[in-house]
């Protein structure tokens, strides 16, 4: 298999933290590419006309789009209920989590977009409040949520150290270690994964 | 169970379609509410911080979110297998192409929000052109996989016919019909089910 990536995308990471939690890490060939918001990239383009990362390419061909998804087909290649529960409400529980996790950093992209990639004079404030106001509420809802912080790894955990680390790495000064003790507690746990370590995204 | 709601929004739709063709309709109540990038909506970012629509909220109060997770919950609910398949490769190619067709919506959002919401003056035009190419290329994938298009009904043919329908609703000069004929064609004939027809957009 082969997975199209970005070493500063989080939801690149959170496929890559699956992949090595289930064991699969080896049978996953690592291919780079770049995308930003305005800019082409016909080669990406063909494989997903979004151009969002990652995409993961299989043997005979077929494409697997987006990250949960590749997440979730290699977590059935494992064996199946390793990081999502098979069945039961708590199956539908982590789906809606992950859901939400994903939302939050699909808003702190769009944040950071609006900072860093939209030409200056061309921003609008309550835009990035707004967005980064869905970000910083996912993240109290789940510093009040503790025992979804200790039970044994899943994919919230993974998306959830994907959008702290995230949000380290393009929002530094946002002091959400300070608001949020309880992730930055399960921050610090998470990151005496290996998977977790070597997964952080580069300096920025 | 209770869906958080809004006529225009083409995620709701495509929970509307899936569940009224699973056969479920009668067991959801359908609460509105108005959500708008930059405007609060205290109440229902208790339920939600992403303020996404539709939310489902199950008789013993667990939130479900997103509208594929929703479609997926429904999907169980019927027996299984019904608009997603359970198993084997064709599941995770449905999987990819509602993907496609989500991030198509999302973006297509993101050009409503950036050419009608945003204060005058603050657009930026190669952001536009960026996503609304996604959308279009996205179309233009499906437009050439016709086998796609005249399958049993699925997920895939209902978030397409969501896509087509929010394109008539609020980019009515797009001309898809005419770029992708055999999007036209599908588009008439799943107008012929009751829930594709109920559940169109209001007059823009």
């Amino acid at each position: 298999m082969k997975l199209i990536f970005s070493p500063s995308s989080p939801f690149v990471r959170k496929v890559r933290i699956a992949a090595i939690e289930l064991g699969l890490i080896d049978r996953i060939e690592f291919l780079p590419t770049t995308v930003a918001p305005g800019q082409p990239n016909d080669d990406y383009a063909r494989i997903t006309p979004l151009k969002k990362l990652p995409a993961l390419i299989l043997d005979n061909g077929d494409v697997i789009l987006d990250s949960y998804v590749i997440a979730e087909y290699l977590d059935e290649l494992a064996g199946g209920g390793k990081l999502i529960p098979a069945s039961g409400p708590t199956r539908w529980q982590v789906k809606t989590d992950h859901s939400l996790l994903q939302g939050m950093l699909d808003s702190m992209l769009l944040c950071r977009y609006e900072k860093a990639v939209r030409p200056q004079g061309l921003q609008w404030q309550a835009w990035s409040d707004d967005h980064w106001n869905r970000a910083w509420q996912g993240m109290a809802r789940f510093n009040g949520q503790p025992e979804k912080l200790s039970r044994p790894l899943d994919i919230v955990q993974i998306a959830l150290v994907c959008v702290l680390g995230y949000a380290d790495f393009r929002f530094a000064d946002c002091g959400w270690r300070k608001a949020y003790p309880n992730l930055d507690a399960f921050h610090e746990k998470m990151l005496t994964r290996q998977s977790v370590k070597i997964s952080l995204p580069p300096a920025a």
